[in-house]
């Protein structure tokens, strides 16, 4: 038998490596095909490199082809997949180096091809210095692009979300003048407004210009290198370009071969990450990552959220399958947390937004408390968030903003909502109470309370 | 109406609290007798206070009795409840201070008379310098005896567990050579050896001599002070000795009365907090914090486990139903959590000799793993411990042991506990990562995994 990975990352080679745990080389051969120059990277880590935190890029790549060989897994980065023959069971395979394609057979197909940034027309430009930041190599582009001589000194970030806010925060460790453009009401708007404030004060206390509302509407280049970026209020001088847009799933390829996408534009597969096609499940046809949907336990909806953790679980999922043994993937809770200067921002389950979306009445309770007790020293500020269901009091959703030791809280939370717990319930939960680690009434519990009240208010 | 407490502390003025939130004092009047000098105040914190961490001994107290006072609960230090006379409705209070006695009536009795600490009888001496840590008016008496002329040089506690411990690290931060005498194989019993024996290197660490499997058969006084304790090894010279030997509800007063207790030694109560007589629970005598028994809600067995923070629980739980309104405590599962010198140690559910005791059979997994993404500045190893039924997998217990943000991951391993989760589902838990926060999996989900592989494995 033999697996062909298209996708050398998260999900693709966790998905290789469970499989090769479970059969030896005798049983399964293993190919992996990635376009880019590196496997098995941290892309979470790229903005933390690029601030100069993590010092050298290398940290970053967790396991290199060699190791992977080594294993009994064979790589091939600089290939592109650029088809896929379901009825021949044959990927299509270019050498982006050496030029020249092949055809490769394979019994199962790992589909792992990733997510792409979101690229407006207006991004589209001839010329140098606007970069996406999805992979390891649009990072070395980038790090690249940010020591050329002169250096780069006026920086704009389009898109205030967490990709966005880690990069301005890493320019502005380098040195450079950090703009930051968002074009709803404020950056961060994977939270609520009023936890979404408090992030704005934080980047406007590291030197950051944010300015919200503001609509891009072109990019101007000089001598074939960027040179503005063009807003109603007029052209922002700019020697790099960042877009933190999102990214959409990188699907070309599977929907070119016949595999339609969901709601989402992500691949649909079922609980143990076979893709699934017009008639069900697609034997043999794998699919993991950014580059899938999955399901929101609480709204019950398909969604789209690309990160590492789920790929790597997903990817570990299908590679246990791949393998002969028996896993599933029951979906994500929308959980998340980032840091802005020393400003903690966390969240899970569903934001007042969502919640309204899905179809849920709901309340909330948000309360100021500390990390540690209030006479221990080190007590910082932060406030925890709840959103519950109206009348049945079920947690929909939490967020977390606060300083050290503030945002781990969240996984406590993520877990409640993964239980659907009450927040009637929650008030009794026997966490850990010291002095040094939390307030004796820690400040979920205080929120849980404040939260059971509002249910009982709104009847 | 009128409630009588007996007892102004954590749990007492928590009911007291509740009570007149929910009822003015043209319905219920409230009066708390409290025998010490203080009411609502952090009996955890006093260690931190004894060793300089925390400055003014007065900001360990959440409430003063004036405060109460302008709630319209009255509050008497310094009175003592020395009996309770069930059929009248009357309790019978000494006044400490004035002398006298006097009979005052109730509708309602809060009884929250706290814990005592454990003192053996070779620990019953005729002089001075040995200390328990149950109050604040004990921890006074420690810091006096501290400060006094010339200051003691030489400490010695007796019993290795969380309060010993950090009584032992703050008089070592204190100047003080300190020794601490444990009759078990290790400290900190309330982990299992293998985490226990991390701490004992932490605390070894901090210059404190550690002597294990040493019992102490007695106290040497002379000119009315402690001099040295007493053991098979010889006298240890000693000019304070503190007692870390754990504590006992404090229910002399109500066995007096007629009040069985449970087979912990605490008072039975009812889920609303009705304290449990030979006929069921006794109609409006009420109970809560260290004084009570609750039960495990993983070994269903009752326990004894005083902690501030099920005495503010219960506490508020039976003063909501006192002032009419409904609410339940529905049990612990053995959280808890302390710091030594930097290192966190966490626990909660059943450790392993717990769970062999209350009957299950059970795979243990543990794995080392870093705070943060191992590229990240400041990453530190910490050890999670995890303990599933075999067969069902489910998570019985958690453990964790490590430097920075480390323990209070335990918190999402107790909602897991509390929600009878298995360590395979929580193989699939969105919890948060991001770089500075986690590797990509987290420690508390790499354990699931191992877990999982011990539940399958053991079939």
């Amino acid at each position: 038998m033999k697996l062909v990975v298209v996708g050398g990352d998260a999900a693709g080679m966790s998905a290789a490596s469970q499989a090769r745990k479970r059969q030896g080389p005798d049983e399964l051969q293993i190919v992996a095909f990635e376009r880019g120059h590196f496997t098995s990277y941290s892309a979470c880590g790229i903005p933390y490199w690029i601030g100069g935190a993590v010092k050298d890029r290398d940290a970053l790549i967790a396991r290199r082809p060699h190791e992977f060989h080594d294993a009994g897994i064979t790589v091939h980065t600089r290939h592109e997949v650029t088809g896929i023959d379901l009825a021949a069971r044959e990927v299509v395979v270019r050498d982006l180096d050496g030029g020249g394609e092949r055809r490769e057979g394979f019994d199962h197909l790992m589909y792992a091809t990733g997510a792409l940034p979101v690229t407006p027309d207006w991004a589209r430009i001839d010329g140098e210095g606007v970069f996406g930041v999805q992979t390891l190599d649009d990072g070395t582009a980038i790090h690249a692009w940010l020591e050329r001589d002169p250096q780069p000194r006026r920086a704009v970030v389009i898109g205030g979300g967490y990709v966005g806010v880690e990069m301005a925060e890493a320019m502005v460790r380098r040195g450079l003048a950090v703009t930051l453009l968002e074009k709803s009401a404020q950056p961060m708007a994977t939270v609520d407004p009023d936890m979404g404030e408090r992030v704005r004060e934080a980047i406007c206390g590291l030197g950051i210009e944010v300015r919200t509302n503001t609509h891009v509407t072109g990019l101007e280049t000089t001598d074939g290198r960027i040179s503005a970026v063009v807003t109603p209020d007029g052209p922002l001088p700019a020697d790099i370009v960042v877009l933190g847009l999102g990214v959409r799933p990188n699907t070309a390829l599977a929907v070119r071969s016949g595999i339609p996408v969901g709601v989402t534009g992500g691949l649909r597969t079922d609980l143990r990450m076979r893709v699934v096609g017009p008639q069900g499940h697609l034997d043999g046809i794998w699919a993991a990552g950014d580059c899938v949907q999955t399901v929101h336990r609480v709204s019950g909806q398909p969604v789209h959220i690309p990160l590492g953790t789920h790929a790597n679980k997903q990817g570990r999922v299908a590679g246990i399958n791949i393998g002969g043994g028996y896993a599933t993937f029951p979906g994500v809770i929308g959980t998340g947390v980032t840091k802005v200067c020393e400003l903690e921002v966390a969240r899970t389950g569903l934001t007042e937004k969502e919640a309204a979306r899905a179809g849920f009445a709901f309340v909330t309770a948000s309360v100021e408390s500390t990390s540690r007790a209030g006479y221990y020293p080190g007590a910082s500020t932060m406030v925890v968030k709840l959103i519950a269901e109206k009348r049945t009091g079920m947690l929909l959703g939490a967020q977390i903003v606060g300083r050290e030791e503030a945002a781990k809280r969240i996984d406590a939370l993520a877990i409640a909502v993964w239980n659907r717990m009450t927040v009637e319930e929650m008030t009794a939960l026997d966490l850990s109470y010291a002095p040094p680690f939390s307030p004796v009434w820690d400040p979920v519990l205080i929120a849980a309370r404040k939260a059971t009240d509002a249910v009982h208010a709104a009847g």
